[in-house]
């Protein structure tokens, strides 16, 4: 494959709801590959699975938006060609290989070619998710930033019965107050860092964004085989915005 | 003071060394105040005073890059428009009171203001380092990261003795590095967390850069008497350079 270092920037879309301090951020929101990168060589039914993007999450997002308000910052390129929640030193960036399929696109990307995904996608996110929170901090609001990703419901052949991961990073109070309110308002199997932990590298987001600012944070991990239709992450949405809304208030409550 | 939602952007300025991990950021590099906002109604003597930017600081911090290589990012706007090294949500990013001093155009600002403040000053420059950092990561090299500013020898009427001060986040590890070398290798009065230390808020750059990557960091602050001339800034670079250079060297033969 050949270097790509014309490759257009991916500006993430931002989504505005009701005023509140709620941040979410989709990092996986697409499966979109530009033409110019050819598929990355993968079949069309694998530029569709979850090794592209994690399907169900931008719905439940939007949910959670259209229930809490606040803002939703969502990627228009898939992780495969830069993964927004990874580095760009992490192997996992510019993957190449998922759930054991080689990514042939990605297969010995020099540095040109690398720099130019960094560039495309990873940068134009972070800079908006820099600028949302900047901004939200000078008007006096201080963001309350949660992540909202789905996994799979089997993984290398063996299945998963957690419905709902709530992970957290090195600031862990959002993440438990979230996990003791799903378990009392949904029927959820909800357990905390689970079905990924911060040691697997999936907290970037967190630790580049809200950690530095001290702002509560968490990552909110779905299955995505309860949110496979509109109808069905809507009625996630239902379940976990009182979740997320009781959650900021026992924060509120603990620090008052 | 009226809001001025049109201030330009105010792009950082980068220079390059030869190939090297460093990469230093001079946050307080410039004392200029753009004409739009009327040197925030300060006196001349004000505007060229230690309130408006770290003077000898950008001095240092070129004779640092051309002993060491790397990359500078250094501020083209003086930090009372907006401190870089401070969050928006900070007293200090807008200070309305200096070291004593009002500083009338930043009084009241309201929030289209402080929006402005924020999107011509502090973003283009974290954007730009995020950038940097991104890139070099991108390409292999994991940046070392050294910011360098200057104090006042007097303080509120307090002579201070403290020549070199090396401050640090949560990871000490180059900082403590730096120190010691200092103290091998130089005459430098040097101290740790000295005149301020991250209690203080000052390490705001190392924080939302450094950490989140597990970047080694440090911030270098230099008693601005010793550094009062350009003669002055190269004996001190010429001082500090092999210093950073032996902390360096250290820190790798401690982690290999």
């Amino acid at each position: 494959m050949t270097a790509t270092p014309d490759l257009p920037p991916f500006e993430p879309l931002v989504e505005a709801g009701a005023p509140s301090p709620f941040l979410f951020v989709c990092e996986h929101a697409s499966n979109y590959i530009p033409p110019c990168l050819q598929g990355l060589g993968l079949p069309d039914e694998l530029q569709r699975a979850h090794i592209a993007w994690d399907p169900g999450a931008l719905g439940v997002a939007r949910g959670l938006l259209a229930r809490l308000g606040g803002r939703l910052v969502s990627a228009t390129v898939s992780r495969l060609v830069h993964d927004c929640n990874r580095p760009p030193d992490a192997p996992g960036a510019m993957v190449e290989t998922s759930e054991g399929h080689p990514v042939p696109g990605n297969l010995g990307l020099d540095a040109a070619a690398r720099a130019a995904r960094v560039r495309a996608a990873y940068l134009p996110f972070h800079a908006r998710v820099s600028e949302e929170i900047a901004l939200m901090l000078a008007g006096g609001l201080a963001p309350i930033m949660v992540t909202v990703h789905s996994f799979t419901p089997v993984w290398f052949g063996a299945p998963r019965t957690v419905e709902l991961g709530v992970i957290h990073d090195d600031d862990a109070r959002l993440a438990q107050a979230i996990l003791a309110e799903a378990r009392a308002r949904t029927g959820l199997a909800a357990a905390l860092n689970e079905p990924y932990s911060a040691a697997d590298g999936v907290t970037h987001m967190l630790r580049r964004h809200a950690l530095p600012h001290g702002l509560p944070n968490a990552m909110l991990e779905v299955r995505n085989d309860l949110i496979a239709t509109p109808a069905a992450e809507a009625a996630m949405a239902d379940q976990i915005a009182p979740a997320l809304d009781a959650a900021l208030a026992d924060l509120r409550a603990g620090a008052a």
